[in-house]
């Protein structure tokens, strides 16, 4: 695994409890790697990973890790994952998949080419992963919902609303590509489109940096030492992303990804309109799946809690009511990408599920460009 | 009164009630104005008019008629509105003001003209008498919630999801000048701008018709006669209409009217995010305002219940949690016009207040039809 | 009417509107009673009335009184209803019946020999006529639930958490009978009665009385003048009643009636748990019935919005979605009672059923009294 | 650990994840005990477990052992621990504590004793470790509610409502002692007990078993073999237990359990009421606190998403709003008891602790058994 921050801490739990749960062989956690030697080796000691590593090079050229597991800012993540398919290693990247279309193209046909080989990559969208994200897929795909005419989808978060907030790696558009819109808006593409089955094919978008300027912040950035003394950085990364726009079939979209929506903490937020019937979801109530049927006699949104042992990934667990947390998504998703190596199939989302939303999320900040124009998604 | 549709049976409740909860003047309910001779005295005699016309001129006419409630579909209101502040009537209008600019602004001249005599004149966005939303208002005057950064609104309905519901006036721009946008748009647009005390500035807007032909409905509307034995018409507004954009001061605006939600039923949602805190409401639970404090200690939404008696509106009703109605918006309304009437000052929302709303939904007609552009209200 | 307080106001709108809404015919409002000239004259003035009685002796004696609505406090009801009836006057009474077994009793005794020359009476729990409760009673009715297990019903309220609130009349026994037991005890009692089907046999109770002393009440009690200066004076009622029990047919009960329940302001709960499915239900959201039908696949608690045109008395109203408040239950009271009357039957809640409340609040009382025992429902 | 069913599965999950969460040695995962060897070697591969024995006696006996872990039914709570603390073990032991009063007596003596020489014990009552269930005790611990007057306490589960669901060991009193009463009460008990402060001093109960028989089941009890072939066996536990009652200083309690909760399916709520505030909490979304403060101007129950860092062992896990599941109050529950061995402190809750919730279950069973006498909590 390379990174050990956020992303890599959360993976590690996944590694290290999938194969109690689901019928999986157990994954041996070999090697983290990180630039400095002495916080990689805490972090391997406390996440449990055997040896370390301070250099990814050396990571993928190692013959007992046969799985590379990406978990680093977006801007590295083209050289390492091409490297390592390269060397024939599994790779699972986190998302977005790049920084930019150019990026994530090569990532693509580096896939592919490995694919050819038997080599497996996935791009880690784990909301794919939440039990009733699943059962709305499952319901859409049934026909439950019948032709789908809106979908409103929202990701909202309020962790900078402090102007004081440091500038971190995330506010960097060098390091982090794009803000809002690439860190929670790319979630909340691949869900919708994942749960719809079809795709966004056009948008007209607003984007907005509403605080500017945020003290430059000790030790997460390449800023650091410049820093001290209440010095401001400038942030270059948009705060919020709206857009509104149309998908293959002719539903409307309604997206909004912030940084800004004070008291909303982990808000990705779904609604689906049918004709014949709607789904509402909250990642903050993320074991409730809302389900409208308009064919019912005293119809109403029902709370459907995912937990039974029939609905998807729940069966493995624990009894009806007994829920899972934002963890169990990664465990569901390393679950399926092992199943799918020891299959010897292509795991989703692929990178070329990756690439799509990139070019989403090209879209949008082309459009926010260009006046709101109208802009289609490129194929 | 004229017309005793849906509107003309919801002011005749509210007229009746007022003055025995607030302290006006009981109004006397003289006459009911209607085409048919014969279903105007019928309504007249259920609603509790005293007597009736056939033809709204000669309303405007009678001595005994002080007050003029236009409660017509919107092609009717400028005509009637005019007249009757030129008879020296005070006016309350339905809503949409008008269905056009033009009509807006000769209605806001007639108004101003007959305000400079004591003539008093009010267009009836009810909702603004929803106490939550009153409330809503003072808590942003207040500074409650900072600086405003997102206004997401929604008005979401169902009732002509099934392509089989008839062709009735509603779906004819002729007669409702537009269709989501202006029937239940334009309560979004007037709620959130009366919330926030700020003006939209500009959007981009999509708008959609999902049903492109209906069949003909059977005596409602000029298209009768003409119909039976399955004929359809076309549908010549719009199904839905969506737009995103910013209000005066940078907050940015997300914004969808639309009849083909599928299982909300008359679901006005406004969520307002603001650096100190946030607000939400859905009129399906109209009594309830969510209120995010981010300077309480584990701060979270929390459900005030509209209900008590320094609450607006509310004391002159009933004891905490004993909660109100849909109709008692209409009472709240004409308690404010009898009160500005007795006082001799202009009630609000004025009819320039309705011009501004109509600017914003022609800005989004604007837009939609020219590929999403984004579009500057007019002053 | 007989008194023109807080249930005098709201039944005085459920007289003026009944016949706007309804097909009854509309009903005069004669004649409010109560003891001051002066503040009667001022409420009948207000309310809508078109005479006033500081004797209600001579109301039922008026010849232009065809109907006596008793809105006093429990103490009088006795003695007002058998008069009224004896005079030969329909009656609608308050809740609860009585203060006592045994004026319930007399009181009964007098409506069956009224009925018998025609004459009509109704105890007023109007709680029966919210239209998600009448809709829960014919999910009941219908099978929906199958056998019922569990009857959990709350009534909590926190309007006397102050232990400076003041000791009104309603915090006197020899005025009110008891305190939440007979107030919102009552209706929650007969509430779940009436959705059941079924009654209630037996129970064993708690009651309790947390502030023992409160400062006298100006103008509210007959303690008045004694008062002023800081004086206290005993609450001689229970703040809260708890008591579980058996319902005919095996079904268990759990209950709860109290004042003290801080942030609750009138939350009648109920919740209902068969063979085949389980209800829910609160007054603070009162136009949502929640379902849970154990049938389906994906099943879920559904919140039905109880605004359809199916749904009982709502089809004359508004459309879906635009709700209704408190008074409606009133309206919709008064027009089943007109509609008896017209109809030459028996209302229901008859003054048996009231008679039968009476009797569980009796041996609620008992219980307490005797450490809890489990006591009968005497029949 | 001794058991390897549903609580061996999800105590194994929190051994495993400990360390790497928090700061506490990583514990070895040594031996696992069953009576099947076939079936606990295949568990102890699932879970993680270096070896096995066929008898916890020789697991106790082994000096690679210093914490056993006890997962069985009550029946054997008793002799595993005494034996394990005698060994100088020290031990952790599922709820509840024991099948009767008297050896809960035993067990609390053993753990005094072996406090004495250092070994600690502890009953895994897991719910305390729900963190919003930890929050809502230092909200009373700072007097945050003011005086409590209401506990209301519910554990509503469905599992069993079908009536041909097997005869499995939790509905043979021989195994489980009782039924919900023991299994999901005593969790209420525990938790409101913990929240509030203070024990419960009284109760009076009713208990009730609705499906009397029920086919035996295969595999899963004493009765296995006798089966087969539609028979059935006698249900010798209670389906459903009730009580109201009294806490030191005052509040009244009033609690249920049980299994026939149509569409509850882990239910746990609670809802206490004092003079300052009160909090509300259901288990069905564990996430959430919901908290009413009476001193603040509108004042309402707000939602706090106990996901912030400085909520009780969240600050651990992952940012705000990305929620815990289920398994992770078990984490917390071993991360405490590792702390407190590693202090030399007395982990809680103690067994006396578990003592006190075994005289609650004995009282509330002897009321049930006498006519719903109010029987005080033997000290």
């Amino acid at each position: 695994m390379v990174g050990y921050a956020f992303m890599g801490r959360v993976h590690s739990q996944a590694w290290r409890s999938v194969a109690a749960v689901f019928d999986v062989p157990r994954p041996a956690m070999a090697v983290l790697s990180g630039r400095s030697a002495e916080r990689t080796a805490e972090a391997a000691d406390t996440l449990g990973w055997a040896a370390v590593e301070t250099d990814w090079k050396r990571l993928i050229e190692r013959d007992d890790v046969q799985i590379v597991d990406i978990c680093t800012p977006g801007d590295s993540h083209a050289e390492i994952a091409i490297a390592a398919l390269a060397a024939g290693k599994h790779v699972i990247c986190e998302k977005p998949l790049a920084n930019t279309v150019a990026e994530a193209e090569a990532m693509t046909a580096a896939a592919k080419e490995a694919a050819a080989r038997g080599v497996r990559s996935m791009v880690a969208f784990n909301y794919r992963r939440v039990p009733a994200i699943a059962l709305a897929r499952r319901f859409v795909a049934e026909g439950r919902l019948g032709e789908i005419r809106h979908v409103r989808a929202q990701y909202l978060q309020d962790w900078i609303v402090d102007p004081e907030f440091p500038l971190v790696w995330r506010l960097q558009k060098d390091k982090a590509g794009s803000g809002a819109l690439g860190d929670i808006g790319a979630h909340i593409i691949d869900t919708a489109q994942f749960i719809v089955g079809r795709n966004l094919t056009g948008v007209t978008a607003l984007t907005e940096t509403f605080v500017k300027e945020r003290p430059l912040a000790e030790g997460s950035s390449g800023l650091v030492g410049q820093g001290g003394g209440g010095e401001k950085g400038e942030v270059t990364v948009d705060d919020a992303a709206l857009f509104i726009g149309r998908f293959e079939g002719g539903a409307l979209a309604s997206f909004e990804a912030t940084r800004f929506a004070t008291g909303r903490k982990n808000a990705l937020r779904i609604e689906i309109n049918g004709s014949a019937g709607s789904l509402s979801f909250d990642f903050e109530a993320m074991n409730e799946l809302w389900f409208y049927d308009a064919a019912e006699s005293d119809a109403g949104f029902r709370r459907v809690l995912v937990t039974e042992s029939d609905h998807p990934y729940v069966g493995a667990w624990w009894p009806p009511g007994h829920g899972l947390g934002y963890e169990h998504t990664f465990v569901h998703e390393v679950k399926d990408f092992l199943e799918a190596i020891a299959a010897g199939t292509d795991p989703t989302p692929s990178f070329e599920d990756g690439l799509q939303v990139q070019r989403v999320l090209a879209a949008v900040e082309e459009s926010a460009a260009a006046g709101s124009r109208f802009t289609s998604v490129e194929d």
